[in-house]
């Protein structure tokens, strides 16, 4: 484990790239050019990279520039509103696992709002990448390169702390230095195939994001008790039960009695059982110690581009389409690129709830900005639609061809233990009540979507689309993988 | 972590003592001696070790020595019924935590019952006394001396594998060279203040007992895929909610339909969550692997004695009175005896499940006679009283005053987060459809158990009595002890 302790301070005069890097496509009617020139008139710090001009602290200028849904912050523990041109001092948000998919996408978000960002992360997801042979469909700067970027095209700071969680010793160290207002906590395994590799990696992700979780809530006690933990859970802690899934916890009449507990968890891989055990956790130090924490149930998340990213070819975020980590729609869009039938796992009635990465971050941000109550464990369903396997695949279809794909589909046998017919019914209105404005999955993102993947088809490695992880063949002995 | 494997083989030629262990109390009008010479005479065992003849193979006497409820068995996964003498090959158990207060009374239970017993332990719960200068009540043997007695007493084998099931290096040997046909999993952190000492022990005990379970799983998938997993739970998993509680899960009809789930947890400490984290692990591994497993969320133990710890007094159990180890009712005998107030925390209205050990070596006897199926996650509720801890005081008082001691209570804050005053209704009737017949807490028992307080008060440290350990107080600096 990482426990060096590395600050780092971004210079500003790193130039930007004069290079466009969403290059248009060639192929499709409504070609990925046209929709992202429209949205790049709109943004004067997509304009400043695109000319190479040094950027300068522009903050009303900045935060314009960014569509949300928000127009207005809740002042922590208040309950009053506030423009965000009214905030005197910024919050300052700890975004632990900032490198990686839904973390980068974040912190990017939360700084252009004025957040004062640090992201801590030990980079182990890279290693996966390495370990596994596997990479994101997009090219990726390192981290170092992404903040310098950052800094140079906005004049933002993120600080970047490089290090484990697990490591109480360098975590405190960063909670003392940085005394965060809020922490999200993206900084866990999140792959369940991962967790099913063998039985290291299942331990690996057990022990990684439970005592991870742990010793964040220990720092939170010790060093800044009034910090708001926002944490990434999952959707999968639910499982598919065949009634309602409430949000968090359920009011049950049973014999005449009547109470609200947490919801039934029924998690179906050992990374959902993580998070599981991190929710109890989670309820327990709130109740025993105070702490204000906000559990994200989110749902399968899909897309690349966040208007923050979108700037500059060095903040583009990675996308995943590998049986491993890559996630149903994502890795679809990806197979229709390839000309690679759509993988469905048995039946394809498996149905999740969805969300768009732009509303990730979104979401994250309406947490931070109306925080729990110290001693709250509040729980939120972070997702905006419902689709099953089959739906998606059938979707994926219709915008390949638009874009003149052939999608074929095929059935594989499912590698996971799971209900492929069931009810599902998972209620998401708390984000909602709190101004989320979601962006539905639609044509328009398809085609967006299917464009990046066709865009960058060259560089997808086929042999890693195929299920590799079975849930039931997992055994004691690491699995090695040869390229 | 050990890592050694140790396999002990004990030699039959080790004399019995001639001195009998439990010396007749002088206090009190209904006396220790004249309630266990009533017992001794029914026990030929105890005959045998009290005059120190050689013990011979002699099944079918020492079968009928030892009282348990049960007359008959079930074959693993057939539901036919058989007599303990039509048994041809015994049944292999691997007892982890064989060595501690539950686990050793347990492992001489089954070795008596005939089952071929082996015994896998690291010994750690000694080390936990040396470190936090605490001893048990009585004075126990070493764990080599104890199987060397009992072979000499009965003639009967235990196999001792010291080692850590962490260390899946040391787990998977033990597990090829026993093949079990069931666990049972004692192997844990067991006491929720121990887990509240501070953050380096509130990790240890989750990731000590979530990974050692984990561990099992995985062996049991790779070794023995019909090997049943006996594991000790809590009753605590639950907490106290404002409902009845069932046995593990809850049919709950909502907006208009149905769903048994599993029982919503609510645990209040860390050692108390390591065990719903286990719980959620198991029930995974036995719908995805079709592992069959029996969780006993078991209540707070009581009783010093078993018919097999009784023999000899290097078989006798340990009885913990201290702050971290030490159990309510428990504490309480032992503070009566030394005249030290019985503390009850806070309103003293907490109310929890109880049960004699006897009835705990009596359960999981039951559990293994009558396996779960293949797959099933099967949980029973093994306590068989319910009380307050003010209840707990007003028995321990009234016994005292039979024996002649003035008994005080007094109140002292709470070191816990928990409830104070609250509704308790737990079910226990699984067990009890097995064929458990209960010993209840009566006031011979509380006689007993303060007889053996008396007998020991001189081995009485006061200073571990008083709550030492605060959930709300715990650090992030390791706690150290001073003598």
């Amino acid at each position: 484990m990482m426990a060096r302790l590395l600050s780092t301070s971004c210079p500003l005069d790193i130039a930007s790239s004069s290079r466009s890097y969403y290059k248009p496509s060639n192929q499709g009617s409504i070609s990925l050019s046209s929709s992202l020139s429209l949205r790049i008139s709109c943004l004067p710090l997509k304009r400043l990279s695109i000319h190479g001009k040094k950027s300068q602290r522009r903050c009303t200028i900045y935060t314009a520039a960014v569509s949300t849904s928000q127009e207005a912050k809740t002042e922590p523990g208040t309950g009053s509103y506030r423009s965000s041109s009214e905030a005197s001092t910024p919050k300052k948000v700890m975004v632990i696992g900032g490198d990686g998919y839904c973390g980068w996408a974040t912190s990017l978000h939360l700084s252009n709002k004025n957040y004062e960002v640090a992201i801590v992360d030990n980079l182990v997801r890279r290693l996966f990448d390495h370990q596994l042979g596997l990479d994101s469909l997009t090219p990726i700067s390192s981290i170092h390169n992404r903040i310098r970027r950052w800094k140079s095209l906005t004049g933002k700071d993120i600080q970047l702390y490089v290090g484990d969680i697990c490591d109480f010793e360098f975590l405190s160290e960063a909670f003392k230095s940085l005394k965060p207002d809020a922490v999200v906590h993206f900084g866990e395994q999140r792959s369940a195939p991962y967790s099913m590799i063998d039985r290291s990696r299942a331990i690996f992700t057990q022990q990684n994001n439970v005592i991870g979780t742990l010793n964040v809530l220990f720092a939170i006690k010790e060093f800044k008790g009034d910090c708001h933990l926002v944490k990434l859970g999952t959707m999968g802690e639910y499982g598919t039960p065949n009634i309602d899934i409430e949000e968090g916890y359920i009011t049950i009449t049973h014999n005449g009695r009547t109470d609200t507990l947490p919801y039934p968890k029924q998690a179906s891989s050992f990374y959902h059982l993580s998070k599981v055990h991190d929710s109890h956790n989670i309820a327990f130090t709130c109740k025993a110690w105070g702490i204000r924490a906000t559990d994200l149930n989110q749902g399968v998340v899909y897309g690349l581009r966040t208007d923050e990213t979108a700037m500059h070819e060095e903040l583009c975020n990675r996308l995943d389409y590998d049986a491993v980590f890559g996630t149903a729609l994502n890795r679809f869009c990806v197979q229709a690129a390839v000309d690679h039938p759509l993988t469905v796992y048995g039946k394809g009635g498996q149905t999740r709830g969805y969300l768009d990465i732009r509303d990730t971050v979104q979401c994250v941000e309406l947490a931070i900005a109306n925080p729990a109550q110290q001693g709250e464990f509040r729980v939120f369903n972070q997702f905006t639609e419902q689709f099953s396997v089959n739906q998606l695949a059938t979707l994926v279809t219709k915008a390949g061809e638009k874009l003149g794909l052939q999608v074929r589909t095929i059935s594989v046998p499912n590698p996971r233990v799971e209900a492929e017919e069931h009810y599902y019914n998972a209620k998401h209105t708390k984000l909602v009540e709190l101004g989320l404005k979601p962006h539905l999955l639609s044509d328009s993102l398809l085609d967006s979507l299917l464009n990046f993947a066709v865009q960058y088809k060259d560089r997808v490695d086929t042999k890693q689309i195929m299920p590799s992880v079975s849930w039931r063949k997992i055994g004691v002995k690491p699995k090695t993988v040869s390229a």
